[in-house]
């Protein structure tokens, strides 16, 4: 690690490669010879053309993308995706089936009530503190869509596999655990993802939605709200955020060859998050709080013996160079977020700084 | 100027201070001793606080704002306030009045209509091709806000002086001459600019909204929507965009420690706007588009006897280290916008091409 910098486990905004940040840096008032920043260049110039295109190149190659599927780029964050989906997809004599695991899931729900659309919330997990992943849901048939996240960044719960929806488009909020493993994409009509977790900086979100899915959209809705406007423009309908799109394209570079691609990044992840579980399961000071089958690996979330630990655990972390420990300020106790772009290097520090932690004060 | 770097005449995007984008590069890897990057901190904590707060800050005592006046950072640009300004403002039984300049005028009310929204256009210069400014308007006193467009960037016009509107508040998109000048702000009930012409990078949109416009949002609309929900929240609801709001912030004290406020700002805009309109009208090689009463200081807009030489200039200027000078696609010619960032050295550089392109082509 460079002395300069921490180990970070912040939930999002997050780690990014050092590479790719080096590489920003060091064309910061220059870029590719064109002499002016990437934040200064036109979006109609080559210079972006070639940034966008090979952005989403890279994602279709990275997702397995056939055809029907457009990669496009956003802004709002998932957030803003949350009342686009609806206002898109639903007409008012249809329904769509949306599973309840935590926060983000509820939010995306209350965003289509608003609107008065008909939603039908086929399962949640809110009975034991969205601790879990729902099994053995019954969908709705004539649903339009069904809308999951795949990764609940602040319960740390991850859909292990994903439902069989029988041939109902899901639609999934990826924000925490997009491009983190190869997946069946065959089964989604429309995939976001805020890029600040585990893509790229705030400030993008990536959006991968199929063309049948595009087709739904009325004509009388706002025009910056209506994703045919970004599919038939290239995004560029207005001018669109540059130097997050330009990052990102970076982090699907590193992923591509630096990395190897998503089965790779499978198994770097895999790893990170088997050597972070068993430790905690070993131990009996830290206590892990997202039910065993249900577990991220994204976002490791665990508790100590508590809050008052806690709070030395997280500032003691911070003095030792490992920033982002605090859990979600909604729920509490202690969260390593372990991205992409989280090294071994950095669990195997966090595993030991927390040994010495429990020796010290367990 | 760095040898590296271009004279940057884009339309925006568009040139950035220099000392602000190296300051960026120099802290890139590691910011105000975070060991994070900009875009790998969290914008909960302590150093993203920072740097909003600040953004803010500056932006209130730049334009003398009263404690009435809310400063937001949103994303989606101007195009999407063009719809939030109508679903937020406009109940069925109201209508507003909007003035159609150009382009991005007739963008905003079109986006006002598809919401089946009441839009009086009370003036327009549609009849000689947008070359001018309306004067002389008769605004309707029951009007809840009435629209307007400061500077045009695709026709080169701009606001000289704002209307009179009897008091109706006054919603101006200012995306391309927010702090070039000062002005009397106590009319405006809501100003909207994208930062990628005058303040900053594509991907921040910066709102500043007075709370009488506030108190008009209804509950219904979607969260993201709701001038509200970022009022509330200091801009963080969700995930805000950091890297664009810290250029931002960077871009803001330059303009009042380097440059020295608004003011000064205004006499270098005026300065460097005269000496290229001034040599446009001793040539009869250059005609200037725009209306003389009307004229922008930030675009001047201009053409030369016939396309093939105005491509010609654009492509030579480039090779002698003047980019971005092409015209919007949508009305050809040629177009220099000389924003705050632009210098005189930039002017007298561009001065001396044209009068050397004249003498070889004229």
């Amino acid at each position: 690690m460079n002395d300069q910098r921490i180990y970070n486990f912040n939930a999002g905004p997050a780690a990014l490669p050092l590479a790719v940040l080096e590489e920003i840096r060091d064309s910061f008032t220059d870029f590719k010879g064109s002499g002016m920043s990437i934040t200064e260049v036109s979006h109609r110039s080559v210079w972006f053309d070639d940034v966008i295109n090979d952005a989403a190149e890279r994602v279709k190659r990275l997702l397995s993308l056939d055809n029907r599927y457009h990669v496009l780029f956003l802004q709002g964050g998932a957030s803003l995706q949350f009342c686009m989906i609806p206002m898109n997809f639903l007409s008012d004599d249809k329904s769509a089936d949306y599973v309840n695991t935590g926060t983000w899931s509820t939010k995306a729900i209350k965003e289509a009530q608003i609107q008065g659309k008909s939603v039908a919330v086929v399962a949640s997990s809110e009975d034991e503190n969205f601790s879990y992943i729902p099994k053995d849901i019954s969908f709705h048939e004539d649903a339009v869509f069904t809308h999951i996240t795949s990764n609940n960044t602040i319960k740390g719960t991850q859909w292990q596999t994903f439902p069989d929806t029988a041939g109902v488009p899901l639609v999934a909020d990826m924000s925490s655990d997009i491009m983190s493993r190869p997946f069946d994409v065959d089964k989604f009509g429309m995939i976001y993802a805020g890029a600040q977790k585990n893509i790229g900086p705030a400030g993008v979100c990536l959006v991968v939605i199929r063309e049948d899915m595009l087709a739904l959209s009325p004509d009388h809705i706002p025009t910056m709200l209506n994703y045919n406007t970004f599919a038939s423009k290239n995004s560029m309908f207005n001018t669109p955020p540059c130097f997050a799109i330009y990052t990102l394209q970076l982090v699907m570079k590193w992923l591509e060859e630096t990395v190897g691609g998503l089965d790779r990044m499978a198994e770097r992840n895999a790893e990170k998050a088997k050597r972070l579980y068993d430790f905690i399961d070993e131990s009996s000071f830290y206590t892990g709080t997202a039910a065993t089958d249900s577990r991220s690996l994204m976002n490791v979330t665990f508790r100590l013996p508590d809050e008052n630990l806690e709070a030395t655990f997280v500032k003691e972390a911070l003095d030792q160079g490992m920033g982002g420990l605090k859990g979600h300020r909604s729920v509490g106790g202690c969260r390593a977020s372990i991205y992409n772009a989280t090294g071994m290097d950095a669990i195997e520090a966090l595993v030991d700084f927390m040994k010495a932690f429990e020796k010290k004060m367990g």
